[in-house]
């Protein structure tokens, strides 16, 4: 299966196939210097299929977790490429999930300018949602993705084969993003989580959910309009993920569950995640989450964007001040 | 006078007036939280006119020289924008030379992936060059503008009252960069330097010279073809300069000497090279400056790109081997 990302001149085709990690020196030119980054929790069988594919392949391996989206990792791979003498016209190749397309993403856009760059996500979160679109970074103290660049890669390979090596919870969490995908844009996917099993149809469910962010990244490639509707979650998400505890996906699934207009669509998503092991319930200091989702790139001084949902397929954008804001998040969910 | 950028939705004003500091807030928008990013080399008063001029002014005053384009005092840009919170509306004043151009765009260019950005260049080298064209960058090691962006200022405010506080080796240095222009593109200017007193007539050299690069960047705004004539003198100049010793507008003029084919136009562009007290001559170890020459953003693994001055007013890109580049810098100049 393939989709085409349409953006003029950094157009580029995700490509959605069983062993497609082994057919990428074929789908694009690989015979030049290429930096291939992972972390320590990517089984190595992925990265060395990447490598041996290579003439001239670097790996870099950081550290598994959110604490690699750092200025110091950023640096490290710079460094390299600059050993390495690494030209414009070379390539950087993330193999992992969104920290490491997020970190390789960002250092590629940065050397000489803006090289190459290669996603091969190997997680649901990174396959559903964050290996396109061209958002990469890094966090800063607390505040996630404060630093960074739009960057779109010349092409994705999604290999679902890659998520059998996923534990269930990793695997659990990135089906948050699909279900975000659906509750904004898509009411047949919602309902297909209820009806169906995910696992069983993981290649369906990535396809659907690309698809509804491809759309609205066609849209607002740089997200001054309507990409904001992909943060449905994330605001409080990230307030959340970043107090600990909790993967990406599941801080996504919490926070989204605050911002569900009706009780009944709230129930049935609460059903669906419940079927998918994400979590549903969290008790926490409302004041310490309000102070972490204020430095949240979506705040301003008067006001703060959020997204809202209608109903399953209808998200939409609201202004609210800081006030409301405190009285959503709320002492739990 | 001024002249406009027109790149689409990233168009901008370059203003170039007498006193237009002090008249930042009458031309943009400065309501609004603002960093500006400054070096203890620049006289406190032009800080000051632009700080008074802002309601929520954060000033940021990193060394003075090159070592400032660093990673450390990237970071640090960013550290204080999220200290204090800043938004994606917000804002970074550069107000300074090229050092301070650079590392302030980087840092606007990775704020939230690009917040707006003011250029208030107070040199001749960054009111002449670098303070237009959006190329924003530091330096990894011994390599120059290795890791940066392309990301254009909203304004450029070009007040050459600032350029009396400058000392006479600065001022001779960037005015290497407006001959570098006439070289390129413009017979006229070129003639001029050979007719005319520079300092005397320093609004017209800055209009002809933004004229060049302005023209030059509309047609190729990320450097894919014909802009790469604006580095003549810069790939081995960029050698020279981390070599230590020169200012980078002094050694771009090293550099350009190089790169002039007919031997009649080299002894024209010394003279005026010794007219405005810039090095003309210079003994180096050439295998080193070639090393250093390699690691610049233009080398590829097969040949390298330079540039090379046909006539005056005519450059033209040219690819040549390792040998070759080895036999143009020899062993001094």
């Amino acid at each position: 299966m393939k989709l085409t990302m349409n953006l003029g001149e950094r157009s580029y085709d995700i490509i959605i196939k069983r062993d497609a990690l082994k057919r990428l020196g074929a789908l694009i030119n690989i015979d030049r210097k290429a930096l291939i980054v992972s972390d320590e929790g990517v089984p190595p069988q992925y990265i060395d299929t990447v490598l041996n594919q290579c003439k001239q392949g670097y790996a870099a391996i950081v550290q598994q977790g959110e604490q690699s989206k750092s200025i110091e990792c950023f640096e490290r791979l710079l460094g390299i490429m600059h050993k390495y003498n690494f030209s414009r016209n070379d390539v950087v190749i993330a193999v992992g999930g969104g920290v490491v397309g997020d970190l390789a993403g960002f250092a590629a856009s940065a050397y000489m300018r803006g090289i190459d760059f290669i996603n091969c996500p190997t997680t649901t979160l990174s396959q559903i949602d964050s290996s396109i679109g061209g958002k990469v970074g890094i966090n800063l103290c607390d505040t996630k993705n404060i630093v960074g660049a739009f960057h779109q890669p010349r092409i994705v390979l999604i290999d679902p084969n890659c998520l059998s090596t996923l534990s269930e919870r990793h695997y659990s969490a990135g089906l948050a993003e699909a279900v975000k995908a659906g509750l904004i844009a898509d009411a047949e996917l919602f309902n297909f989580f209820e009806t169906d099993d995910a696992q069983e149809n993981i290649e369906h469910i990535l396809h659907r959910a690309l698809l509804v962010k491809k759309h609205i990244v066609e849209q607002d490639e740089r997200e001054t309009g309507p990409r904001a509707l992909l943060n449905l979650g994330h605001t409080i998400g990230h307030a959340i993920e970043v107090s600990g505890n909790y993967y990406h996906g599941e801080a996504v699934a919490l926070g989204t569950l605050l911002m569900i207009d009706s009780e009944k669509l709230k129930q049935r998503t609460v059903d669906i995640f419940k079927k998918l092991n994400l979590p549903c319930e969290l008790t926490y200091s409302g004041d310490e989450i309000f102070e972490k989702a204020l430095h949240d790139k979506k705040a301003t001084d008067s006001y703060i964007k959020i997204v809202r949902v209608a109903k399953e397929g209808e998200a939409y954008l609201k202004k609210v001040s800081k006030q409301e804001l405190r009285e959503i998040i709320g002492e739990g969910i």
